[in-house]
């Protein structure tokens, strides 16, 4: 179940406080030249944020991928690509006040109630820290779109991501349960603090009238100028038809308080719990390439499926 | 592509002008006892919604399920249960004129697009009809969750339908790609219409401070006493926490205009077409029942993934 | 886990003496001429067998297949192909005598112990008429193969079956687990009453000495003529090479005997019962079209995987 | 297409000259003690076989596994569990001859065929290197199997390998296409150079008279002692009935030649090429570790199937 994609398909591993993250990406297909200064600017886009600040700059080391398998020449081979970054700098002692108390708003108690224990340092599996694994193989997964033409660009507004994908052909997306706006928003409310999703119009505007709805066809229209509005967001019926894709992903507010926060003990009780290791202040612009690497592992996987060919 | 679900799995079929729809359920466990009156009852509330109005109750006749399999003496095999229901009062020469071009708004153009060829009776495969087949599975789900004292409830509100699922017991959801959260949205985005989603607070709502963000715990309190608010919707870290489950999906309006539409021929130039057909005015009194049924089938699925036994 | 395939997938249902038995085809190519005299044709070999013998042919009425999904004027839309065989002439009171006890030899007992309940009618879901369903889509299998060029042929023996695969270009079947080998053994071996296989030479012969194993090339050879032997049966490294693919299944004998059986009843004490219901004599004339159908399954599937477009 | 497995799944990477090779095991249960020294036993006996001979000990340097993930204090923490196994003592200088050739009964020529590219050193991903990740997998699924009672031996002759499991509860296995038989056929066909299987019998002679076939129950016989004989190996109807499950597995002798062998050039012609790098004799004697690894993962994936709680 750590697994994203049906045919290009990412499977991932790594608790934050572990000795490493990492992933491995099957179904890439051969002949694809690595780009490794595209996964170093990405994983620094998520380091650092587009629009980096003082809240999130404090890890400044940069994140090192050591590539396992799947490379030749710097050539895909067609078999899977293994990358593991290793974790430094974590201090795992600092967290020994969390190993038997509940933070709110945190994954600890789910955690407890579905294994019957948990990795208390730092979140475990549960941190932000395993999106950089999303974020290399989101860069492999761009590298290949970038040949079919197609790329992504999100943009971050307060904690609303908008994300537009360029250059998508029409027919991509299946039919009932795999539609394309249904694996978008599978995708990317996987992504730690997303709360909420829209395509077309803006999150807090997605509503219009029945009259001002439908996108009318543009005469000899297609492509991009298919139609004359895109409130539909560039996907009819779960399909794409050529236009813009473009939706919205909404997150809550960083859950972790500088100033303590109350903690639910094993026996039920409640204490409070001075600020443990590290924590970040507002991370929204982090989020945009993480919405992208998740959108392009979920485009690339529906490709695949779609350009399976038909007679 | 036309299934959902890793171990509880439905798969559907069935053209809305074809000579029938249905699907099977895999992995549903034998001894349950099927309940036919809720899926009349569910089938009834998907023809003509919780507040039947004179737009939704033009189709009177109501849908007739054949059982082919799965079941003896009215309890389940644990093999395969699928279903089957015939379509009636179809007069597909009343799509002639959209054989040829396609409406807008609607998944015409991405059909072509997609498969080179399509059903253009009344939508083919991309009718709303074919949630008739998802209610049905829903309802076995249901009976199923009923058994384990999971319930559901959808409400709507112009287009927004909230959903509260209660009962649901802490540790469902897996922890990256199939939070429960991400799966919900995966399960509801695939209707049709649907485009937009949010957990806990409410659509047009659903941003709150930082500061008022976590729920507090209470002291001792657990299950639905769990937190002293419920902003994240009984979800931390993608798994339950015990508290009611609350997400809310919005859709757009109609896009079947009773007065013609500006369609597209092949050589892409416009042309008025009549209306064509049934169609529906507002549907969204049927809507509460197509989100409870697919909340259900991705809850059931994530409830056996998660009591494959621990040590 | 009643599905086989991952891009070209089949689903089935149906016990023996349910009201049907049927599947539903998922991935099937848009555009495709379906040839209705195949399906008939396949049906009737695995009713009579290609041989037909007295012992065979008891049961005359063909099997009518009924289409209800996927179609449109005779071609296939890209969407699922649901097909349903209905039962007919079946006289369940006839088994009354099993309802309470396990027959050696038979999935009686395994079912009790995995479900708590069975059908006890003529096998329910463990029955050999189960296999129609596979024959319906081998057959549809079939005919997207055959618009590739590649054609099936199964042969009896006393229990062997042979069957060579012609036309397979070089490159179908995955690397590791998902081996051209492995797939075709994991296909057969699911057939009722199989239990061996072996690729390349005959199934009583399928030990070479290592001087002799290694197929050699041949100078400027390519497809059917690449080696100047064909010990591995077409297949090196999990991969096919162009050259005809075959390989041998093995089948024990009929577990029903015409005489009576000593069944085990709940308290675990034995009795003796008279045969039953509708029971086959031999039946290996009916078994290749069986094979075929599930290889050509497999290698479809393995096909649109391996036609996933590389750089 | 690099994964085994539905519930407890195992994904590989990696060449055999890469950097690496490993793997990810998902769904492993939390709170498995994790016992080190039967990982080095089962990497030994992978190494040497079981009786080691000059043939199979050139290579002696211990492999080391580096757990990524997936531990705490001992212990799975429920979420993926990572390994690498760092390549050693590899000249890939070695294999410069077969850069542009193909060698016969090898993948050289499928590889080709299929990504139009290869890593030529030392067979690649078509190395037998690669069955050193299921190894260890299958020494995480062993000590799961030995919490519930089950345990594998697998003993060679010659170069077949009989593999028997012993405690294996009644009623694992699906009914129609993941029965035992075929996932364990699938499961051990996929290790290099396997060609035969066979249940219950010897695979030279899996063929029984009708008369003799049938294994007749013991009155008030249950568990090991179900049935007098053991003909059908523990499997009836797809599925484990309590007695020892026994299968076989052949396997096709060395494709190496140590005088060198005659390859194909890319246009076709042949040349003779001497041997390189590493190679192997006799490996028989490593082969029953790698059969009982795979055998274990299919095993215990079927029975976290099986073991999704019925009502």
């Amino acid at each position: 179940m750590n697994s994203f994609g049906n045919i290009f398909r990412l499977t991932t591993f790594g608790e934050s406080h572990g000795p490493a993250i990492g992933g491995i990406i099957d179904g890439c297909p051969a002949g694809l030249l690595l780009d490794a200064s595209l996964v170093d600017a990405e994983l620094k886009r998520r380091r650092e944020g587009d629009t980096p600040s003082p809240d999130t700059t404090q890890r400044r080391e940069p994140d090192q991928v050591e590539w396992l398998s799947g490379f030749l020449d710097g050539k895909t081979l067609g078999t899977p690509i293994a990358f593991v970054i290793h974790n430094r700098d974590h201090h795992s002692e600092d967290y020994d006040a969390l190993r038997d108390c509940c933070r709110p708003g945190h994954a600890d108690y789910t955690y407890m109630q579905k294994y019957g224990l948990r990795d208390h340092r730092g979140g475990g599996r549960a941190s932000g820290r395993e999106t950089a694994a999303r974020v290399v193989a989101g860069a492999i997964a761009k590298m290949w779109l970038r040949t079919q033409g197609v790329t992504l660009q999100a943009t971050h507004q307060g904690y609303i991501i908008t994300c537009t994908v360029h250059g998508l052909p029409a027919g991509v997306g299946e039919h009932v349960f795999d539609r394309l706006n249904a694996r978008l928003a599978y995708a990317v409310l996987s992504i730690p603090s997303a709360s909420a999703f829209t395509m077309g119009e803006g999150m807090d505007d997605w509503r219009l009238s029945a009259e001002n709805y439908p996108d009318q066809w543009v005469s000899q229209g297609q492509g991009e100028n298919l139609t004359a509005t895109n409130h539909c967001g560039g996907i009819q019926g779960g399909i794409s038809n050529g236009m813009p894709v473009v939706f919205h992903v909404g997150f809550h507010p960083p859950v972790t308080r500088p100033d303590g926060m109350v903690c639910r003990c094993p026996d039920g009780t409640l204490k409070q719990v001075a600020p443990q290791g590290r924590h970040d202040g507002d991370h929204s612009s982090r989020l945009p390439v993480i919405v992208e690497s998740m959108a392009a592992l979920a485009i690339a996987d529906l490709m695949f499926i779609h350009t399976v060919p038909h007679l």
